[in-house]
């Protein structure tokens, strides 16, 4: 398996483009509408948000996605299009417009939306940028639809890689976005994935389910669930590989490949939370189940303690293990033992529940590093979990004290 | 029922007082030991953190409370005395100096302490110090007390109120602490409660677990829950009224008093959490449940970026629905509606899930004001509840970068 260029280009048959079409109207250097288009129709796959308050487009996208087929994917950002006036309507209207444009069936289009809840979106604008935005889709076009999904962003989020199932070269990419309302729950922020592989709708689906469930359903920035999270694949089976329809050497090939991409776009996430100044990366060892250690790992990395800690650079491991004890898992807290590490070392920090005497210079150097590792081993089983969260900063209260303006 | 100066002294029989003996090292002018005690052995109850990591003062207290009697509450703060080295024992010292030097059962005195996770308790200055702390007891020490146990609050937390029971005039003070790592479960941050009613240690410990449940249990800072929360109430029966030891009418008019007096403390602590600018008020009617209720309106008090909004007074509803739709409850976003409300008048942004035009002038001079209401209203049934928490802002992130130092 190789990562390569090309993000959802990077498979055979996919172009894609992102223009400023006035969605975003603070800025028009700032793109705001990307299209994602394969050459021939697709197996498709989706998870959304578990919020109670789902956006207009993830019901629509739903509801074109029962048949397992798609075709074509259009987002906006700059209006989340949630708790919105007219807003299935809306949504339903920039799926036509896609279709038109691109002389497919509306059904087979995919919609989402990102950025502030509860205004109108301006679909007049979508749809005068649709037509605009066709004749730019190429295969170089990735780049230029992994920006226009950006909101607060600071960075884009765009993965690709080859990998070979059955015999066959197969590509996976994905762009992603995502950077405050973070704390997906089976859904996950706006990611869109694209594959030649040969699958069947049912088994993509599987698959993306998996693969969400351990990258990013284990980030956290703010521990706020969007209402617009929403997680996609679309194969177009142009890899010409036997095809996975269930269980198999091929499926977990495939599984696997699709997790490692997920993985990388999700940890890019958490990293460029908003504001955020550092990576945390919480690994939690020696739990009963893994479930159990996602849990307390998760917990560790969504205390707004603990994240003012590392901004700190302060090694108050002891919010650690409050965060672990609130987490609703059973634990002895006497077996815990804590560590942080970065690039710049590692230092034990706490010993089966007990402080241990260390080098605070080396500490804060330590946790002075952008990557900072939070190892928690206990005595409860064989199972770990990896989670990965930010820090909390002034930056992230300046962004959302103000971010509707 | 009338508010009354006194604090945990109001109630016939109790002395207090508070000093700095050095536990504090950075300040010498911050007291960091208070002392509550007794003329005459009083019924007690407590209720702890859920937090499974609980520090040794709970586990010792909790130990010296199983016979249903205390007389006297020793407290430090600059330490939590949890996750650390001879805990037990320290907790264990604390106890048996105050109760040589008040001449009572060391089975008698309830410990709490708060502060640093994971050091050492000095020990040795609380026992020096509770020799000096002994003569110092008198009927106007609460106040010194209630500086004693803060740590980052800025304001102390003290309040007292008289009202009558089965004819007898019957009093309730007390002090609390609690600014940051402020999300309680079942305990709360540290708050001592004194009394001079007739009730039995069974209908005190019932009294004040209902009345913890509708206050502290109600607010929230940063959703973080300590591991050194307790509430604790010690009922010495000088007021002479006839015992409560069970349900009717004089339990209803003491629980009623106590559930008062923990609101008041409550909403104190909210407003003062770490580094607030806003007290917020949330309240949800037309829930189907108080429950739901309740749940609904702390998811919405516990979002960060719904903190973050009122800080930046930012009229960002958005947020609101969203913080609803993950809470876990049951209900149909399009029945909801928002409103902000203050001293400077009251709007409405949301309703029936849908943003309404507003003027976000007033919205903006409304959002200023110190305290904020949120007001949700829902149709679902005909339960409400008011939970209670605060914004985030600079100083939060400020104070709780570096707080071991």
């Amino acid at each position: 398996m190789t990562f390569i260029e090309g993000g959802v280009c990077a498979a055979a048959g996919f172009r894609a483009a992102g223009i400023h079409v006035g969605v975003k109207t603070n800025n028009v250097n700032k793109k705001d509408v990307a299209l994602i288009v394969s050459d021939v129709p697709c197996s498709a796959a989706a998870v959304y948000t578990k919020n109670a308050v789902k956006a207009a487009p993830l019901l629509v996208s739903r509801e074109h996605l029962k048949d397992g087929q798609a075709q074509s994917v259009l987002v906006n950002s700059g209006n989340a299009n949630a708790c919105a006036p007219e807003g299935e309507e809306n949504a339903r209207r920039s799926c036509r417009a896609a279709a038109k444009a691109l002389g497919i069936d509306e059904r087979d289009v995919i919609v989402a939306s990102t950025g502030v809840i509860g205004q109108r979106l301006p679909v007049e604008k979508i749809e005068q940028g649709v037509e605009k935005l066709t004749p730019l889709l190429s295969t170089d076009g990735s780049h230029d639809a992994a920006l226009a999904i950006m909101t607060t962003d600071t960075v884009k989020k765009e993965y690709a890689l080859k990998t070979v199932i059955g015999g066959k070269t197969v590509h996976i990419g994905g762009i992603a976005k995502g950077s405050g309302m973070i704390h997906p729950n089976m859904g996950t922020m706006l990611c869109f994935l694209t594959t030649d592989c040969v699958i069947s709708p049912e088994a993509a689906q599987s698959a993306l389910l998996q693969a969400v469930q351990v990258s990013f359903n284990r980030i956290s920035v703010d521990g706020d669930t969007s209402t617009n999270d929403m997680a996609c694949l679309l194969a177009n089976g142009l890899a010409g590989n036997m095809p996975i329809t269930g269980p198999g050497d091929d499926y977990d090939a495939f599984l696997n490949a699709l997790t490692q991409l997920c993985t990388k776009l999700a940890i890019d996430m958490a990293a460029d939370g908003e504001g955020a100044k550092h990576l945390i990366i919480c690994t939690v060892s020696g739990a009963k189940t893994e479930q159990d250690a996602e849990t307390l790992a998760k917990s560790v990395i969504s205390s707004t303690l603990t994240k003012a800690a590392i901004f700190g650079a302060d090694a108050n491991w002891g919010r650690v293990l409050c965060a672990m004890g609130y987490s609703g898992v059973e634990f002895d807290p006497d077996t815990v033992d804590v560590a942080f590490a970065s690039a710049a070392g590692r230092i034990d920090v706490c010993r089966r529940g007990r402080g241990l005497d260390f080098d605070e210079d080396l500490a804060k150097k330590i946790l002075t590093e952008r990557d900072v590792t939070i190892d928690i081993h206990l005595e409860g089983g064989e199972a770990s979990c990896t989670c990965w969260g930010c820090d909390i900063t002034y930056d992230y209260i300046k962004i959302n004290g103000d971010y509707r303006t």
